[in-house]
């Protein structure tokens, strides 16, 4: 997945639309938050079990909230100023210090 | 970003951890809303303004927010069975379908 | 508000529907940030200003957005066995120690 | 419970603190889903099972994020200018209305 190439294509897709004023960090982070919730949605009647065997409308309806969320999270990224992929590696680094793996 | 690899690391990291068992995508679903609502956050008490200068401190920290969520995304992808990749491109179509450009 | 008379009314809804496999806290927890999210939606293009000056369909919409938080909060109360008053009673006294008033 | 006091007693709480300048309906909404988030965390990682069968410890802290979105809640109607009781008694109807009872 090219990141830079798609902040730039959503940004095309703002500026089109002349949505850049409410584009602030502030309110992308409140979308995104919105468009998580709606991932939950797909959940929250479901068992365990029943999550782990979805059908194939389910399927890509999950897709479709997991594009939002992704979508939302770039253009925070975009607009806050912060580099993704160097954020993922620092982040697998902390996390892979604070949990160390279990000995057998 | 290769996300298959990420994909593959995190089911290593996982395993190494023996959380095999809770990785459920309905739990990865609510791990997932934890950290959206933790970017949240970060912006609060924030003005719109100041949600678009953020101090270096910050950037970092949203940082993290923003890997924190992302990876679970991709986990929620690889245990859900979703393209990740052709689920952004046709949800892009889809946005673009739904919000026609603004003619000038 | 009698919360205990409300929490009954609930109880008798859930079990006239036949959701009482449905209504772990797990999922009720679920089900509440989901609300939570679509009241966040109401807001999240609107300006500061905006979100003081709310129309008259907007404050029933909100109306409703609360409604249905408040309603998941109840009945997760009821089923994790917690007594909703003492708890802002209790929440209330550790705001007071936590944040001191600020001094004129 | 007595909405109109705790509504008051928070507005004196907020105004202590010089707080006012930040309680608009827009950051309230963001401070509630994300308390909401808090909450979910208590079950991202339990069972149905172990969801049902809070330990005292588990449910204290349950009782303080259940407090703490509830607290949010009456603020945000007391900023937007919603009557609480009254929109809770719409909610009942208008969701008895969606969902007939089963009949046996």
């Amino acid at each position: 997945m090219n990141i830079a190439e798609l902040q730039t294509r959503l940004r095309d897709f703002a500026a089109q639309r002349q949505w850049e004023p409410y584009q602030t960090p502030k309110n992308l982070a409140m979308a995104m938050v919105v468009e998580a919730a709606e991932l939950v949605e797909i959940f929250q009647w479901k068992t365990a079990e029943e999550s782990q065997a979805l059908d194939e409308a389910t399927r890509t309806h999950l897709g479709e909230e997991i594009a939002d969320v992704l979508l939302y999270l770039l253009q925070i990224a975009d607009h806050g100023g912060v580099d993704i992929e160097a954020a993922v590696e620092r982040k697998l680094g902390m996390n892979a210090q604070k949990y160390p793996p279990v000995s057998r």
